[in-house]
């Protein structure tokens, strides 16, 4: 069994400084630290945990929360999660991935051991019990989304009224006058309160009469499939719309599918503009789809920060809302 | 402060049998437990990680090790991880994803600090630094992939031969006699002993041949945009191909949509058909594809199992080999 003393022996310095570098309880050289974590991969020295949990409350790793199980983990989720392990490192702290579910039993189990520092909520709802949980375990956390109730929260988010907004008035200044809302299917249990679609289409039912357009919502799950079948629902029952803002980007890569083969071409018969998609994504679908581009690299890094800084006891981050921004491709045109 | 003997009133148990639950030092039934359980959650009882790391050796936390900042955390990826995740759950352990590079050093920190129980390696080279970071600190971990020298290591993997073999013999049998496989691109040095690439592209050069066939070989990066180049090259250099196998699942995205874009139709001028691919995204293509059913699914619950009974001392699970399977869709047809 590796002890300290090998690893000061093979590093050329003091048990001390060992110690320092391990728990953290004295200022050491980045050098120094550099030479004495080197000792410890080389000899395999299995830091103690116990030790080190007496000697402070710190682990250095937080954890993001993402109810894989429940909510497809694509594209736009893996940019979040990139972009927020990233910017873990660049603060020395290490971001892990928790797959638990949303209704806070499992988080309970995991922050219950004082595993990490803390926490980052994403696919958050209205009212999100995973909340409750790390308020009651008094575990640092940051939402990416936001619950109904936000007082005192540390909290960053897509900014929904500027991106549908923005995709609105795109839409419109090309020419569209008969626009539809494809969301999220509101009787699922597991989306009824998302953010995302609750968000959206109040958004769009605020800002479309601000333009003189009708409001039309369908529903729709967040499948490839689920999108082709709400394309066949619309041209048979909304002949008439020109251009559809789509909230999810799996449903958005089914539509222009759907359309396709439904011998619509896209978009000289039919507009399709995503409001989330990550770049990769929009690549997919022939022709290249034109989107909202979800801000992801922005949230996941912002999300991450605000949390840090309440580890380490810094001024808050002040909430940020970001808006998803147009990014050119070839799925938007004047209407027919 | 909430303690032990708060849960254990709130439970109607002794404090003897919370802390029988806690650190698992004697059999409680399965009501006591989530009846304890139930009340830790209630009165947000944090559980002492000194007290059960002395107690007990085991966090019943495992982690995925999948270096994601390197490697691009597709439908497949995430078809592993949460299929892990949920055999890791239905055995009473958690599963954390680990966003660690491929060289070892951050998974050396991670390790160390005796967090998890155990390690599900994702993303397996030939020549894996990571084998041996956690050998050397003793940390029971299990392999989806296989390095060059497999000699005592709990393992499951595609069966890349047979798939291969599969793959073929299909192509064949439709009356192709002008094959191409896309590989990666082994020039990038995150992927040049990236196992998929190196057995993919070994056992189409042992099997093309038995079928009388040339062998033909692209290099290509994993995107989207890599895919669509690559059937430009192919096309060019290359007229005669009737079919492609392409390994890489971003790639044949790609490779779709660049054939449409050089005006050739799929399936009636040229096959498309994947080595690895998950259902969800084949159904992203127009039209959808055919593809080889990556096993990830299988493969995610099965290294985990195999690292579960080596943590708990169980008899090792034998390696095991998993082909992808035929999955039908619509870019394969007879050649013109």
């Amino acid at each position: 069994m590796v002890n300290m003393r090998d690893v000061a022996h093979r590093a050329g310095v003091s048990i001390a400084t060992v110690s320092f570098v391990l728990n953290g309880t004295k200022p050491v050289t980045a050098a120094t630290r550099a030479r004495v974590e080197q000792s410890m991969a080389d000899l395999g020295y299995r830091r103690n945990v116990v030790a080190r949990a007496l000697a402070s409350r710190r682990t250095h790793i937080i954890a993001m929360a993402y109810p894989a199980l429940d909510h497809k983990f694509g594209f736009s989720a893996a940019e979040f999660f990139t972009s927020a392990a990233d910017a873990a490192r660049k603060q020395d702290y290490h971001l892990v991935l928790w797959p638990v579910g949303n209704d806070g039993s499992e988080l309970t189990e995991l922050v219950g051991q004082g595993l990490v520092d803390g926490v980052v909520l994403m696919e958050v709802q209205l009212d999100d019990p995973r909340v409750a949980v790390l308020q009651k375990t008094a575990t640092p956390f940051a939402l990416i989304g936001r619950t109904s109730a936000l007082e005192g929260l540390s909290h960053v988010d897509i900014d929904f009224d500027r991106t549908v907004e923005d995709a609105i008035g795109y839409l419109h200044g090309l020419g569209h006058r008969q626009l539809a809302l494809i969301s999220g299917n509101l009787n699922d249990p597991l989306f009824s309160t998302y953010g995302p679609y609750v968000r959206s289409e109040a958004a769009y039912r605020r800002v479309a009469p601000e333009y003189g357009l009708e409001t039309v919502v369908l529903e729709c799950s967040g499948s490839s499939l689920a999108g082709q079948d709400a394309m066949a629902r619309l041209v048979r029952d909304h002949p008439d719309t020109t251009a559809v803002l789509i909230v999810n980007e799996f449903a958005a890569l089914g539509a222009v599918a759907g359309l396709n083969r439904l011998g619509l071409r896209v978009p000289d018969d039919i507009s399709v503009l995503p409001l989330l998609m990550a770049p990769e994504m929009a690549a997919l679908t022939n022709p290249a789809l034109t989107i909202m581009r979800t801000p992801g690299p922005e949230l996941g890094q912002l999300g991450t920060e605000a949390l840090i800084r309440q580890v380490e006891g810094a001024d808050p981050l002040p909430p940020q809302l970001v808006p998803a921004k147009l990014y050119p491709g070839a799925t938007t045109g004047p209407p027919r």
